[in-house]
């Protein structure tokens, strides 16, 4: 079982790696056989090699994340509020986003999942 | 797949099942063969005399809701980030919680996964 400060560790490196443009530490936050399901009902990633392409697509876009709340942890999991920000052809966009962690003892990823849907989705 | 206002107004109904005081209304919400797992990691409630059941204690507390940002909702799921509000032993308490729910195309909720841990416990 992880525990909370590994869960928080996550969630705040996860944070960081995308303020630094940090594909690669992103990457390093997930176990080898993780599943990676973003948003919720698309194709899951499967393993480190299309989590590292994934991040390397995502953190290219600058989008920068701000937590909306505390961190929720419980059992193995930890699951937070945040927004997305990026700016989408000129246009400053915000996206309001759950993700949920699930983590080994080690305290690598070993799951995540992103729920938000376009209604979720704000330019400003 | 239920749609976008189905899953708003699971979320709205429940909120207003606590506001109410109305626990038969909270678990009309739920599907017959619904698994309600509160908080994360806990034996899931099976089925909704086990819900019904959980309900009328839940509600018995006088816990109340409100909703700390906008659902999320995507493909068959809606998360949503509230406070439960409620007084125990004299002192007034919140619980910072995230819940997802995943529905059914009669817009009933089939799963329910509460996360919060100590951490998000806070007396006023």
């Amino acid at each position: 079982m992880p525990t909370e400060e590994q869960k928080l560790a996550a969630v705040h490196a996860y944070i960081a790696a995308f303020d630094q443009g940090d594909a690669e530490a992103a990457a390093a936050l997930f176990a080898d056989d993780a599943v990676v399901e973003d948003p919720v009902g698309t194709p899951p990633k499967r393993g480190i090699a299309e989590i590292r392409e994934f991040y390397a697509m995502s953190i290219a876009t600058g989008a920068k994340l701000e937590l909306l709340g505390d961190p929720r942890c419980v059992a193995d999991y930890v699951a937070f509020p945040f927004a997305v920000k990026l700016a989408m052809n000129g246009a400053e966009m915000v996206i309001e986003v759950i993700d949920t962690f699930r983590l080994n003892a080690d305290g690598k990823i070993t799951e995540m999942r992103a729920f938000f849907g376009p209604a979720n989705m704000k330019t400003l």
